[in-house]
């Protein structure tokens, strides 16, 4: 139990209240008074420890029971991937998606739906295809990355270049790069905790901006995925932010493609790449992000949030990434709106817009509410698919790490770990309320595969196991329950959590 | 021991030898005489029992244990599918692979390489698309099949009549198929012995002919595969013999997709589907069997056959179906050319154009060599990947199942049982010599996985497991060299095994 109250969350200053700059800053003033007063009502709360009421255990209990056995999520991700399909951000589906959800979160019984506008460049893949030209002629099964620029018409074709790393990119003189096909080839495993994306991940985003300034043709990648055997290549944005970058094309092969290009690059001949990339920005686009709330009736303006991300990429359905996190969150408040009262905290259920390029659902989400971090108790967001939770951690202020313990007590028998040693980071739309001062959670589920289809053709409903996504629910509906029922708060406050390690 | 010499394989019948009627009927006289003179020799050899001697016996453990180690076959997968890739038959790589395994055969240490010719139809495959237009739109991953016709240009739009299985089809009146789109859907699941194949192939190649007979405008399956999750989709020849039959547009859908379209045809509101197939016959083609040989000293004209056939699907690389074949066998023949002798007889590896488009190689060949099969001693192809030998059979007169049982003693270390109670059929292309009176085995490895990459984009190197590919060549090795050595014949005569029903 040491362990669990000692570290990994992080005191509120209570020293930097009555000074705090940014809120000095505002305009609005109705919303700097609410602000402050919240920011300080927190700090005073905090000479107490936080706890959860045995009622309220109790029926935490129970929910995550009755959630075990729900099929709301697997349900919602069923009619969003079967009736929407594909959400590429700003994209046709972009509209239909949201007012699928519009109309679905209010057939859930939430007692307030609405949007927030959401900005953001719209990209568009209208055709695809890359070959081995010489010295043995193929064809390559790849896909452009999000926000890729295109290939001349009729293609370009150049001689490959190839890095075992990222780090191999930036330390080559960019003589032997200019003009040429950049292609990096690092492998991905499978872990538990995924950690391996954070091997492609970097190669993808960063990959193609350096093989870019040295002057190259166009960059490819072996796919940041851990299937290793799949010919299906998983796409993902890179980092051009629009279409004013230095851009190049840039496309991941699949593994298999992969390690055929590796084995013709070792009979040491020149290997010569053509890509066809019909793909591009196409000016900006405003969507929204759809927020579902069931209303507190004790704090109202006190907020648990949760949610996922409604867009996804365009060669799958997006079940894992991301209705399977919409669902969870809405499942989760579904089943706390049917007990027979309202919680004393609002659950808002938030269904972020365009997470993938960018953060850009949460980071609209995180600036239009700068000023109420204090009011956003705790908060987490789905994005790493259904199987099972395994491992949940937390950055809280100590004097609520007892409250977490009695989340982690009831999240246990079904088989989820309490790390007490990490931190938590909110997940990756609500990582930027978290950076504003939002006490968050980091809810892990298990990653084993979930490289394995992530932002691939493959991401189908078939990949969603109903049992596993009922079981996420339960592990959501019983935090956000007991964060809402919780006396006392968990350390929101402008700034808090700024030197946090967080972990996703 | 009863089991063995009882069942499964059929005795010559003597009194047919002298009044062979095919025979009579051909005009090549010394290919007649030697034809009967061939048969009756064989049938005068059946009153004893055929006997592998106890030197040869010990010389095929010995290059058992000598393939098992060897990596010929798996270095030939390689350098097949790396150097060529894609091997549709009468494409561009049909006479590339050709020239490439001529070479590899010479290299390889065989006595004689040669080619004999085999004229098929030329089918391409330009462009494949489709899409769920309605009620709920999104593209769909299918591949024509092969010998499907084209939609008009710019595609065809129907709406889609379902069925679960091909007798339903069968069964349905036109008026609920004339204009729509048939869609057979149904599922195969995996076995050692890949017997669902026995579901989906007759599916695939049937069902567009029945649907085209009664006016539908075109026709779709469920992929002929056991990837219930791979967003691949299965091609593989259809039932249209060429340009000239009563052709209509055919493709199969990944097993996602079919999963898709079915929970869509749930929702009972009409569903139309968009098909867009840019492919089609391009007249006759002429390309050529591969054929390379390590002469028998003793007995040069009789022969024992082992093969796989060159060609492939276009959308892999075409590793398991059947570089695996052509390598193994190609490995087994040079393992017995690397002993101090030759073999009695001679070993031939033939590498089979056009398998996949309807047996045209095996056809060729069959009818090339109808005359001698009497010196054709044993034959088997292998056509069914790499996984691990696991059970053979065989198709020998009585008199020789004491020689197969000394073959199987020999095998059975290295995991291979051997099914007396089953007959064997040669594979696929060698099917045809059999039918023609070869004696034959069916060798059979591990299909479990097998139809999860069978005819599509998946089907590619690092699908074959090294340890595992020198198995089957040591299994081919040893088979192919105690057939060699044997005294006395298995039974090949003109008509032989006619009734017998092979397994394969």
């Amino acid at each position: 139990m040491a362990q669990r109250s000692g570290t990994g969350g992080r005191a509120t200053d209570l020293s930097s209240c009555p000074a705090f700059p940014s809120a000095l800053e505002s305009n609005v003033k109705y919303l700097l008074a609410f602000t402050l007063a919240a920011a300080c009502a927190t700090a005073a709360a905090a000479s107490t420890e936080t706890r959860i009421p045995d009622a309220a255990v109790r029926a935490a209990e129970q929910l995550r029971d009755r959630a075990m056995n729900d099929d709301t999520a697997y349900k919602l991700v069923e009619g969003l991937t079967t009736e929407i399909g594909p959400r590429l951000a700003a994209g046709d589906n972009d509209a239909r998606a949201r007012e699928w959800v519009i109309a679905k979160f209010k057939a859930l019984g939430f007692d307030k739906v609405y949007t927030e506008p959401v900005t953001y460049p719209k990209w568009v893949r209208r055709h695809e295809s890359g070959s081995i030209v010489a010295p043995f002629p193929q064809n390559l099964v790849l896909t452009a990355l999000g926000h890729s620029f295109a290939t001349p018409t009729g293609g370009l074709t150049a001689e490959v270049v190839h890095f075992d790393s990222l780090d191999a990119l930036k330390a080559a003189d960019p003589s032997a790069i200019k003009g040429r096909i950049v292609y990096v080839g690092a492998r991905m495993h499978r872990y538990k905790d995924g950690r391996d994306y954070g091997i492609g991940s970097p190669i993808r985003t960063q990959g193609p901006v350096i093989a870019a300034s040295k002057g190259a043709a166009a960059f490819i990648l072996r796919s940041a995925g851990t299937d290793a055997t799949d010919r299906i290549a998983h796409t993902g944005v890179t980092g051009f932010a629009d279409a004013k970058a230095n851009g190049i094309p840039a496309a991941a092969l699949s593994n298999p493609d992969a390690d055929q290009l590796e084995r013709i690059l070792a009979y040491g001949k020149p290997v010569t790449v053509k890509l066809d990339l019909d793909v591009g920005f196409e000016g900006d686009y405003t969507g929204a992000n759809v927020i579902g709330e069931v209303t507190g009736k004790k704090h109202p303006d006190q907020i648990v949030d949760i949610g996922g991300h409604l867009d996804s990429w365009d060669p799958g359905t997006g079940a894992i990434d991301d209705a399977a996190g919409v669902a969870i969150a809405a499942a989760a408040a579904h089943l706390i709106a049917q007990l027979p009262q309202r919680p004393d905290r609002t659950i808002r259920v938030i269904a972020f817009a365009n997470e993938e390029a960018g953060l850009y659902g949460g980071k609209a989400y995180a600036e239009a509410h700068a000023k109420e971090v204090a009011r956003h108790v705790l908060g987490s967001e789905s994005d790493f698919g259904a199987a099972p939770v395994w491992r949940f951690s937390a950055s809280v202020k100590p004097e609520a790490r007892k409250a977490i313990a009695q989340i982690a007590d009831v999240l246990k028998p079904i088989g989820v770990e309490y790390a007490a040693d990490r931190s938590g980071g909110g997940g990756s739309d609500l990582s930027q309320m978290h950076a504003k001062g939002m006490a968050a959670l980091s809810i892990g589920q298990d990653g084993t595969h979930y490289f394995d289809i992530h932002h691939t053709s493959n991401d189908t409903l078939d990949k969603i196991v109903p049992k596993e996504i009922a079981q996420n629910a339960a592990v959501y509906a019983v935090y956000a329950y007991m964060a809402a029922q919780a006396e006392g708060d968990f350390g929101s406050a402008p700034g808090a959590f700024k030197n946090d390690k967080d972990e996703d």
